[in-house]
């Protein structure tokens, strides 16, 4: 009896793991996601003051919305004040949702006179059900 | 004891499945890692090949190089003809692993005469332990 139990206990904990490595977006969850390159060219006087922001919205967003998958922020190495965003959100609701979010308004707000440039470059991923390792 | 005992295996698993969750790269490897983002510019005549072929060298790179921590090609959606790729390696030695690689080799000749610009953009990521929902 007591092996049974445990035996239970070690196949169920199996096949939770297994599930949770193998579950995944389905192809038509996938074919709803937001893909977005977002470029954005700082005032080199304020990029401190800037990556502050960017750093502290991203970092919010991706810990209090469920629908932000993705929002890694990059400085170009030759021309740090280019800043790249690759931004993925689960569907238009997610999208539509975060930018009505406080933490995504006050970024915007107080990066306004920062950004001289900013291009929206959305996309579609060739592979869209792969994730960072 | 019986109670014991499903305890124990309890408390093992939330143990295993909370190391797993927390655990993660150390800042030393963070701050090893390559993060580009390379920008191609097809022949539109020939973009179903070359995507066929990047998407393939994505694939095979992800599946069998442990330092490949990402790989996500995308396609702008106005310019489809306009791809980006945003790679990570884990440090310089995965970034020189993978260009010797049989897969990135084939991918490589068999692309060459698809592009017509190619650009490599070094970056330094902002939140660099950020990993895609």
């Amino acid at each position: 009896m007591l092996k049974s139990i445990i035996l239970f206990f070690c196949a169920a904990a199996a096949a939770f793991t297994l599930s949770g490595m193998e579950s995944g977006p389905m192809k038509n969850d996938l074919d709803m996601r937001i893909v977005r390159l977002s470029v954005v060219i700082v005032d080199p006087a304020q990029l401190d003051e800037y990556l502050k922001s960017a750093t502290e919205c991203g970092k919010t967003s991706m810990r209090e919305e469920p629908g932000v998958l993705m929002m890694y922020s990059m400085s170009d190495k030759r021309r740090p004040n280019r800043i790249t965003i690759l931004e993925i959100y689960a569907d238009k609701a997610a999208y539509e949702s975060h930018i009505r979010t406080p933490h995504f308004r006050k970024y915007k707000e107080s990066t306004l006179k920062m950004v001289r440039k900013l291009d929206l470059l959305d996309q579609t991923a060739l592979i869209p059900e792969m994730k960072m390792k």
